[in-house]
């Protein structure tokens, strides 16, 4: 049984229905039926009028979005373990050709007011030193943590004073509203959130993530950026057509509410194994390296995050009964 | 009837069937079965070892070939009218740091070594002045015409002799193999060619083209420029089963074969009204606007190519019930 | 006696004078007494406010106006024999991060209204073409010869319609000044031009030319790109003495008049063998391989200019003394 | 009395006499008598063979290095407070095409081995994080420590067994040589150093720095960005005439001298007071508010450095008559 990443689980059969469903001749590019239809799905879900462009992962979506918020020239406050400065290999440099992250620390890579005003008051505003012009957090975190709205809020906040473009890495948004119960809206635009990278692909998609702007004004040269890089599919259509398969019923949260549940599962049999809380679909665990290998004779697969720690990941398509023994086996650690 | 675009028709049934069959919990990026397979398969068919990234979008494909054989201070010749020049908003310059794409010209989107040869020589050899370091073609060409395997050989020796990286935009390199009854490796690495964007989308596929390396140390780097630029997949397997069942039997030939018997189908009814010579599946017609409105007002639709000229595009499921009523429509011109 | 180029002249020994008297300790980077004179300097030759920076090549000049003229993702029209497209070494690409340019035609390198309409009308309103962004122009042009007031006018209009830039490369821009008798004003932004590179080392100047903006919000970000690319000087004041000094007592027009002077000398002693009228203080001659033989055995060095054609360049510094020999050799040719 | 900055200084005059020497017609750009002499000046220096370019600024300098030793898609370990990671307003990202900057900390912004080691050690081997390439080092340090050449060495064998390009960034190498009494060979190439940016302007020059690179080879593409990053000057023979002038007669060496003696009489007058040991012409003194301000009452310039620090640069020309009266107010304080 595999807990190594929400990335390598399967698509929701709903995905695939979508893609056959989306299998008739259309316009090339976003010009098909589906992919007009995106703005308006997502603008009902977050109850104003937004853009929304299918990328195909969350990386393109991320950097896309910081092009849009800061200049070449510019500086994106995240924090150190954020997705964008570590796991993307230089993406969002390249995007936005040579911006320059700013990484701020904090618990459970989340971010606060105190920490990004500390930051940004180190620097000095002149010639010599890249100037902050953007702020990115990831919600949920990547060690799992969700901000509320209000947290999001306060760091909206800094952002409007300081004149920063603020983004969001939703590569697990879905599971963050999920945990939360607030609305889409709430956790961005109400907050200050400037754009959103909504992740799907993690949570039952297959190859489609929806890149959301608040201000429909950034989008403009996004479509221009895009298409330079790569991410402008020709038969737009399928991407389209499984994000809203996902919007549809409200598969998305469904999805997220049963990782989350599976992640609570663990969470409850690992007591205070747990480094951090357990708020979305992972789960970080202090083992030894003798208990990690007692579980994994046991046939669970994972990752080992750093010395004594293990990161299980539960995907939307692992049920109650695929959960308990991992649970069970945890428990008797 | 629509004969925009073949980006614009459906996806092969055993792409759909590919992708159920991928619906398994596997490996992130590019660990997964799948995705291992593909340097075996495509060497098999390219007859020697190669590389093979699954990527998603031709544009991708061909920024990134250019990328791994061209520096950010070097040109790439290619034609005028070539997609990577006019149709790619720039992606070559964005994935290559500004590289300078140096056109030239000739026949029906086609290079010749004379014409290669003339634009090289113009450039004085100094710092004062982009050096050419990669050449481009497309085969078959923007307008549907097709290099014989002499002819890259030829370009080949030029790139050879120069020390250029040689690329071949392949969007419809199956069309141009249909039609010369060639192996892939006589068009290709035989002939000079260091990589090849080998195009599957616009002959049946659905989001997944193949980048061939026939050097393999270029790809080395290019595993980081893919995930640089937000092109490496989470679920790749899907990409990947994509590849593998086109290739499967013969597939991706047997669509291109479909796709060029209907173009040559109208071709025979266009006669002389034919500005090229059809040997892919593009249809390049002289029409009055009367005329091209008499064909629309019939229910065919399709690009008009320039005053007095029209683009006819024949996809992989456009059988000849389909296209005989077209034809007719023309020959009645 | 060489007329290879005015980039190969002395400095003017005024130039000298006042690197000595800047040579006292002062505010480093561009804080210092001299620099921060520059604005009110230019602000009373152009009889408008500008911000003037120093930098300390034309390339520098050109390529950081282009970059705030002008996105990554979009184009310059300029023509195809324009400095920044065949002579700055992809320069304009590297500070614009891969806009491209966008070559027109026109006799001795200059563009018309006519020809700028018919590129960018020829360019589809997509997401897959480049836009064009932003027009550049040489005046002088690159053959010495000389936009009008009226003539950069025409072209303002046509970029201020389609919402282009305007940018004036003007590495001899005092000779176009000189020639016209206008008045910079008349020349530039009352013409439309947003930015103009004002050259000053080909006219007696050592190391600074001046970046001038017509528009004051255009310099903002200017000031980080010119850091970020190594061209804030730490002792800036020797570059900004020498503009003070250039501008001091009219001394650019009398270096530019005296460089005319002499070209007008060899045109009237050239005849019919000039390739194009003489406006500024370049002269392109018709010549047979063997009378430029016979011109350089007697001491006189120049560039050949494609078969059949030589180029002479005067400098501020060759006086009539300096020229008659050559001009009576042309006239005895 | 201002000690804020080497970099406000005065030129010494034997660089004013150079430029005044250098002032004859000659070939433009680097063809020139004066620029031609460099690699044989430089190389008997070094006694190796090197490369020596004339740039005119230390960010270009440092950054035309790391882009000859870092690709676009990697990384560059250097101290967390280097010059090129907080003072260059992201230059090394733009010459690199975003390449990223990988923060290291140690004492006096002084790198070791095993912290080095740390860094890349935590850096997983896949295609997600950005891989390290080169290393940069400060010599001397940002805080006026200085790398002895068997520190450098162990690095230079760090770098050697990672495959990393090996950078010093040598704003005051001649202050640092000047402590060292050592070879300038022993300091670099010997202890692994490929590149060297050869600091002159903080020493007593006017706009000229040397990039040296030690592999010949590493020399050639940078000849292309240099011109392309608008750094090539077209009178570049007043660039080299500076550098010549410096090397005349050990001139660098002797400034150096002179500023490391002027240092070392604070330091000596500064007891206890010391932040960090005074080896090059920086000192770094604890002090209050109160008695900051109580030295500026008397005169003397500097700039704070974070709360209760003050920063006291040397320059060239500073003699001990001009720095006692300083020395004696901090021993009063």
């Amino acid at each position: 049984m595999r807990f190594f990443s929400d990335n390598a689980a399967t698509a929701h059969p709903a995905i695939l229905d979508a893609l056959v469903e989306a299998n008739r001749l259309d316009t090339a590019y976003d010009g098909d039926a589906w992919s007009r239809r995106l703005d308006k799905a997502f603008s009902d879900l977050f109850e104003t009028e937004v853009v929304a462009l299918w990328v195909s992962t969350g990386t393109a979506a991320n950097c896309l979005a910081l092009a849009a918020l800061c200049p070449p020239h510019g500086g994106v406050i995240c924090h150190r373990e954020a997705h964008i400065n570590v796991d993307e290999c230089g993406a969002p440099e390249f995007f936005t050709h040579g911006a320059k992250l700013l990484p701020a620390d904090g618990e459970g890579a989340k971010l606060t007011p105190t920490v990004v005003e500390a930051l940004a008051g180190g620097i000095r505003d002149d010639v010599h030193q890249v100037q902050p012009r953007a702020l990115s957090i990831t919600n949920a975190t990547e060690y799992g943590l969700v901000y509320s709205p209000t947290e999001v809020a306060a760091l909206g906040e800094v952002a409007r004073a300081r004149g920063y473009g603020f983004h969001m890495d939703g590569a697990r948004f879905a599971n963050a509203v999920a945990h939360l119960g607030c609305s889409p809206a709430e956790l961005t635009w109400r907050a200050g959130v400037d754009a959103l990278s909504f992740g799907f692909v993690k949570n039952g998609g297959m190859s489609a993530e929806a890149l959301i702007f608040f201000k429909p004004e950034l989008a403009r040269d996004t479509l221009y950026r895009r298409k330079r890089a790569g991410h402008l599919f020709s038969k737009g259509r399928f991407l389209a057509a499984q994000l809203l398969a996902m919007l549809d019923g409200g598969l998305w949260l469904d999805n997220a509410c049963a990782a989350n549940r599976g992640a609570a599962l663990l969470a409850k049999a690992a007591g205070d194994r747990l480094v951090h809380p357990v708020q979305a679909n992972e789960v970080f665990l202090r083992v030894t390296a003798e208990e990690a290998a007692s579980l994994r004779a046991l046939g669970f697969d994972f990752y080992d995050w750093g010395p004594g720690e293990a990161r299980l990941v539960i995907s939307w398509d692992q049920d109650e009964a695929a959960i308990r023994p991992l649970a069970e086996a945890i428990a008797k650690l």
